[in-house]
């Protein structure tokens, strides 16, 4: 996930540091370090892995990494085309054959520079709106050896996935992340990333991680903004917000998943996508969907949960809300932060600590008003030795379930306005607090609510 | 599904008997007649029912089908938003509130004219780019008691739905057909469609059947033809082609049923969106996810697919391939129909026969050549007393097993090719021969090809 930290000079900084190092506490399986630039090409704040004089601040990293966290940390590496603000943007078509011979060798190089940094991966980034995803897409209009035919289309990430391989011995461990569905008009799909992903096995992937989308194509144009490949349908696939099923991507791993095991392949397939809970993660697991779940905002938002999970505390997760702050951020390239972390704080907080908030006054309260189709909630403050994190308002309508509803953080007010309501139905609320290390407190009173004007009777 | 065999005039013609005629001898449990405009609109060809003198049309239609097939009939009735060549489109802010008042005793009267003519149900067209769907839609910006919040976008669907059931009793069945997700930038979700259809059970409504997107706000603008509100990806969700999964939408029918139910309302679901074999639709039955399942597309292929499948003959039925060529023959104003059929037939042929085909040669041959990243299939011809329909190809990737892989008319050049392929794997194939009636000949003998060119080594 791309942070925004690093400056325009491509170095790993201390803010870079920091962020990683706080992923590497929460102890996730394997923390892929955010996409870092093969070639010297113009771009905003963005890690670089193009010369010999970047290795030191990654060795540095991860050195550190070491010593804190049992976490394995690859590095992801990526080659992508030019835009400009004018919405020109650099075509497949547009390259020469020169440039693109010199595109394998460019990622040989960063990724053997990756395995003198000490890191345990290499990424190869194919996904998305960047070079590789460009030529591997139905859209490639290349008449040559490398367009055309899905042959052609596959040509130049093999070459790279294959010099990758020779520069760094057959025992570095390399993967490669691409789509598995382009989510664009006339783009391709589980039928033909599946294939994609057989030749990666063959030439000898150690593990295939499917993104969806993110791509140039359906991007809506800012005046006076480069074009931002999150911003049409193709990227909501890619970060599926709040309107979006969970695990919205699943059934492309597991087309993918179950071709390659089809064909004789074991190589691990990672799924990503909105992948919640627990139980959701299990579920991928034990059906054999995929072989490993990613998460990139569900550990923005609380980079403990791997540690949380595994020491069976579900229940203190701070869970990510998928309203996409964060790849807003990026949009605008400012500092990537999560909105539910302390204000101004450039990291989750990392705090050791079991005793939940204790609301301030000893009856807390939930007030709730209606507001033209939308129902407002008010609710006591709470308190807690370490610092209140955020409010989470649970919400029941009609005869269903409570289920954990919204987030605010503690430094909004303590309101929050219900605007998914109906009449006709009628919604209970309550709120609990929750500390830093994500303690909930008791609830407040449960309160009902019904809007009073209808239509249609 | 909208069949383009109507005139202008908007009167039920010989071609439009003949197609739901055809239809109706294949039992389905309900049948829905094509939208049928409730208004006076210019358009292209399109039924209509918005005067008095429609109705004798309908009714004798509806009786021939009494007589031949124990098929419900349902009416969908429909309001649209004006749309010119230049591009321009009707907005839901361009209406008046005189014109807005209107539309519920629009949809009242063309509902009790429905009843009149013989109908079991009416289905209120509330999906895709209509009228009634750009109220419901997150991108509705009326800033009066009409858009808004989503009370406000329900206010008119709730009205004409409550309209509807005073005009044609409590008694008689009216469907309510919405989009389960609108599937553009900024469009509603199950999160909203499932509180949609909870209005709709509560004013009344004897079953909501969901479809998904069909919006001009994704629509791709051809010079000098009016927008059509399938050209887009949400166009692509609605009629989930060769590339999209099966049963694309399935989870949004499954989370507006299971809200429905916790919410005490049994009303009934229809599910849509290709939706395939007979195994997809008991497990969407047997599971809950739906109570009735939608086909259109697989009906227009083969308009005997209930009945083969209650008579256990799956293997006779002729399968739709999701080429869509029906959609683009709707986009152009053209009649609607299957590729599949035989050429220049306006309709599925109707026969009764149990023999299958046989092949000409005593020894059926399957030929193969490698052609730049292609296989190139030719085979054998067959025959059968009452004729060949077509010819089915089944492929086996590698290791995975055969699968019903392509269809070829037998109108068309008895070749084939196969472009979902890449060097490395093997592909097996054989043909099998069916006639009029869906049976299916032996196989040509099995043929192994291994495109030799491979990228990357």
């Amino acid at each position: 996930m791309v942070t925004r930290l690093s400056g325009d000079d491509g170095f790993v900084n201390q803010k870079i540091r920091d962020r990683y190092i706080r992923l590497a506490r929460g102890e996730p399986g394997l923390m892929v370090v955010e996409a870092t630039a093969v070639h010297g090409s113009k771009s905003g704040p963005l890690l670089r892995m193009n010369d010999e004089k970047f290795i030191a601040g990654h060795r540095e990293m991860v050195d550190e990494i070491r010593r804190l966290s049992d976490t394995k940390v690859a590095l992801q590496i990526i080659h992508f085309l030019k835009i400009a603000r004018s919405g020109w943007r650099q075509l497949v078509t547009d390259l020469s054959l020169d440039v693109i011979a010199a595109i394998p060798g460019l990622y040989a190089s960063a990724a053997e520079r990756a395995v003198r940094a000490g890191y345990d991966a290499v990424e190869l980034h194919m996904a998305h709106a960047y070079t590789l995803s460009s030529f591997l897409s139905r859209v490639n209009k290349r008449t040559d050896e490398y367009g055309g035919t899905l042959e052609n289309r596959l040509r130049l990430p093999s070459e790279v996935l294959t010099a990758v391989r020779q520069a760094v011995g057959s025992s570095f461990c390399v993967g490669v992340r691409f789509d598995g569905e382009e989510c664009i008009k006339n783009g391709y799909s589980a039928e033909e990333s599946k294939l994609m992903a057989l030749r990666f096995a063959t030439l000898g992937a150690d593990y295939v991680s499917l993104s969806a989308g993110g791509k140039f194509e359906d991007a809506v144009k800012k005046e006076g903004e480069p074009l931002y490949p999150y911003t049409g349908y193709s990227g909501d696939r890619t970060m599926p917000a709040v309107q979006y099923p969970d695990m919205t991507n699943i059934h492309i791993a597991e087309t993918v998943k179950r071709f390659l095991v089809g064909n004789g392949f074991m190589t691990p397939v990672i799924a990503t996508g909105k992948i919640r809970t627990r139980a959701q993660m299990e579920s991928v697991l034990a059906t054999g969907q995929a072989d490993l779940v990613g998460i990139a905002r569900g550990l923005l938002a609380d980079p403990d949960l791997p540690r949380k999970l595994r020491a069976g505390r579900e229940d203190t997760v701070v869970r990510c809300v998928y309203a996409n702050v964060c790849k807003n951020l990026d949009e605008n390239f400012q500092e990537v932060r999560c909105f539910l972390w302390p204000k101004g704080e450039l990291n989750a907080p990392l705090v050791d600590d079991d005793e939940p908030p204790i609301w301030k006054d000893r009856e807390p309260w939930l007030k709730t008003a209606e507001e033209t189709g939308k129902v407002k909630l008010e609710w006591s403050e709470a308190l807690d030795p370490l610092g209140i994190h955020g409010y989470e308002i649970f919400r029941a309508a009609g005869m269903e379930a409570f289920e954990s509803f919204a987030k605010q953080p503690a430094y909004y007010h303590r309101r929050w306005f219900d605007k998914n309501v109906i009449s006709g139905i009628a919604y209970r609320y309550f709120v609990k607090a929750y500390d830093l290390a994500g303690n909930r407190s008791g609830p407040t009173p449960t309160v009902e609510v019904s809007l009073e004007k209808s239509a249609g009777r």
